[in-house]
């Protein structure tokens, strides 16, 4: 244990409770290092397959390797859906062509359609080979639709009942078809002859309803409307908006094709967030597992265009060089301006980008955002030109310093404002996502706005 | 319809059906000025209580008031607690004490805690007082836990069930108490004679059991473990990991005291998804309805650190006055390095938060990500060193410079990236949120490194 850091973790979890917890992980360590598979499997086991999953993640990625390879076919296949996506991966990666086919079959369709995904295109093709061609088609069939749609994330199990059912028969149905029906579901959906999808029954409406009672008369309308090829962030929002626990997946001629679940989506809210904020910092991606050649590539692209963006400021200086020459004092107020004006464009941008995010941005309200955050530029832009100004005009003694970086000040606030919220507005009409690259456009344009305004008016005002 | 902008809202919605929804607004809209409360009363009924709601929002802040004094007692209590939560907040401004206090007696325990947060507090006693002490008594309990807390989130409204009950037993007593069983809920929860949560029976797994198999047969173990006190956070962060639709919360004894649901959670995990985000840029919070005085509060208090950090920063460069005055060049290129190692340490910084968040920062994990990030800040330093100094150079015709800042810009660089995981790692350390504040010294700490770096080695090796 004496090599674990004692960087404190969560203030929830009790001392003794977590010594116990490093002292496991370190177990599973030396159980890997000593090759001790049959203590492995039996700890493994004994947890719920997110506890164990979490355990494995603990490892360092060659020791997690070597535990897979060492556990192979014991590895429950309950685990591995559970692991992180980078380990997930891993542990495809390792375990050999059977054993992969081996945990498709035994997982529900949205998991399988995870595991393909997974796989290059070639093992792909390989392992699915190996299974029979109706279990090939089946587990194929999610894959058909594409990647970040609903019909990527639905699985193909669920409870349906036809109208004239009545609770009582579909409560038979269940008890006798017990293995066909998915684990975890928390709603029947009422479907015609034809397959169409009339209603929904959740279960505690089925529980509470007298056995003779048809679906018919208790089910509800489903007020969701997710398709097949809807993007997977628009199903996500129909769960926010009507609080669901899981929703009918149809097509477009609204026939029943599968249910999504509210801990798919759950991860897929995760997933925009995240890419959100990573995305307002120029970063493209980023997990746990990233070696220096991942962040390298996810960060240098965005860090180039910064270069450009970054001449072309120096760009804007140079024309006032001869200014600069003869106040030296500019040049070590310049990056005052810049840094505020840069941190105001910043805060209106992650306000705009959040809003979007939230449909808070939809017609009226774009307009609104547009004038408040040029008020608030304002308003601050008063606040910190006179602070600004009452430092600078009193670090080097001259009113005329103090009027110009006040005014430039000023000047670079109310365009902040007007940027932050501008440039993801026009990205997002463009069509594109309103986070990515909104940061370098917000911070060059306050950026030249700050040099131009603060040497220009110094070249005025002062010489 | 000729007022509202064109931007376009979503993709996936098409033409016609965005026009009949505008269409519907501007009607709203309408009737609102036309005081046509029985068309806005009706419309708004008609309506999925989520999607009248979204429609009232559409609203501007006074008309939406105005709406709100119109239906009166007719704005039914569903919409109302549908409504984000700055339009709630203002509705229940609007309505009068009675209207409150009927809405209150008709929700379900978690929402009534909404609303009272809502509330001032002699506005809370006065609107209580209303009501009969029994219920008042009722509706004040989960008002008795700390904000943020799994207590204010659950409702008190649950099936749970003895151990010795069959499964034929648990559905006739829910037909026969059909009326005091909570709308939606997705297990049953079985409890001993002292109330002790010993298990829990999943609906789905209910439904599919013969009706004379005993709960305690078929029970699963309850895997989360949320008691009243726990940070909602917490709780959330289990809704995940457990893929749980709704879960008990427990009292210290494990006694069972309410439920949550994963709506609930839903809403917890993109609160503080969007904390982070905008902590990051140095905001406090934002909603849609914000005022710019708000908007000022919200920001202003990290302007005012940024103004002292920036001046931080002159006062570095005004060390090097002298060299600046004999080479303006110096003054041209210092925002280059001061942008781009600013940008490496946000990057940084950005993944850093996000690991933590999702708790991908514990043990091991911590050092590997320092050891990481520094070498992608050597990596990316070599790349944008090689760059800057090349561009520099060949602008200026000179090697000295290009050699001077291609060393500064390799200096800031491994030094953002150092700096980008270690301030939030330590700020986290001291209990405090690694989001909140991390930007501003992060950004410090790398304009103090290329501003010193470069300025001082200039003078080193230029002069």
């Amino acid at each position: 244990m004496s090599d674990l850091p004692d960087l404190q973790t969560d203030e929830q979890v009790d001392e003794p409770e977590r010594e116990a917890h490093l002292a496991l992980e370190q177990d599973v360590r030396e159980a890997v290092w000593e090759q001790d598979t049959r203590w492995l499997s039996r700890t493994l086991t004994r947890l719920h397959p997110a506890d164990a999953a979490d355990l494995l993640e603990q490892l360092s990625t060659d020791d997690f390797a070597e535990a897979v390879k060492l556990l192979h076919g014991q590895l429950p296949t309950d685990i591995i859906i559970e692991l992180r996506d980078e380990y997930r991966e891993e542990a495809v990666d390792v375990l050999p062509d059977e054993a992969v086919a081996a945990v498709l079959e035994e997982l529900d369709s949205d998991d399988v359609t995870t595991i393909l995904e997974d796989l290059e295109d070639d093992r792909r093709e390989r392992i699915l080979d190996e299974l029979a061609p109706e279990d090939r088609a089946s587990l194929e069939q999610g894959f058909a639709y594409a990647e970040d749609t609903a019909g990527r994330l639905m699985q193909r199990e669920y409870f349906a009942a036809p109208e004239f059912w009545t609770v009582g028969h579909a409560i038979d149905h269940a008890r006798e078809n017990a293995d066909d029906l998915p684990d975890e579901f928390y709603e029947v959906y009422v479907i015609d002859p034809t397959h169409r999808l009339k209603g929904q029954v959740p279960l505690a409406t089925l529980l509470r309803t007298p056995r003779d009672v048809k679906l018919a008369d208790i089910m509800e309308e489903v007020q969701s409307n997710i398709s097949v090829d809807m993007d997977q962030e628009e199903a996500a929002y129909q769960f926010q908006k009507y609080s669901l626990a899981s929703a009918p997946v149809t097509d477009d001629a609204d026939r029943l094709l599968g249910m999504l679940t509210v801990d798919d989506v759950v991860d897929v809210i995760q997933e925009e967030n995240t890419e959100d904020l990573l995305a307002l910092s120029g970063v493209n991606s980023a997990d746990g597992s990233d070696t220096v050649l991942d962040s390298v590539k996810a960060r240098a692209p965005w860090l180039a265009v910064n270069l450009v963006t970054a001449f072309i400021a120096s760009g804007i200086i140079s024309l006032f060089e001869g200014t600069i020459d003869q106040i030296v004092q500019l040049a070590i107020l310049m990056p005052v301006v810049a840094a505020l004006g840069g941190n105001a464009g910043s805060q209106g941008l992650a306000v705009a980008v959040r809003a979007i995010a939230e449909r808070e941005m939809d017609g009226d309200a774009s307009r609104r955002a547009i004038v408040r955050e040029t008020l608030t530029g304002l308003a601050n832009g008063v606040i910190f030109a006179i602070g600004v100004a009452a430092i600078a005009g009193f670090w080097f003694q001259s009113v005329g310093l103090a009027l110009t970086i006040g005014i430039a000040m000023f000047a670079t606030f109310v365009w902040a404002g007007f940027s932050g919220v501008i440039v993801p507005l026009a990205l997002r009409r463009m069509g594109a996502d309103p986070a990515v690259a909104s940061s370098v456009f917000v911070l060059t344009l306050t950026d030249v706005m700050a040099f131009f305004s603060f040497l220009g008016l110094a070249t005025l005002i002062l010489l």
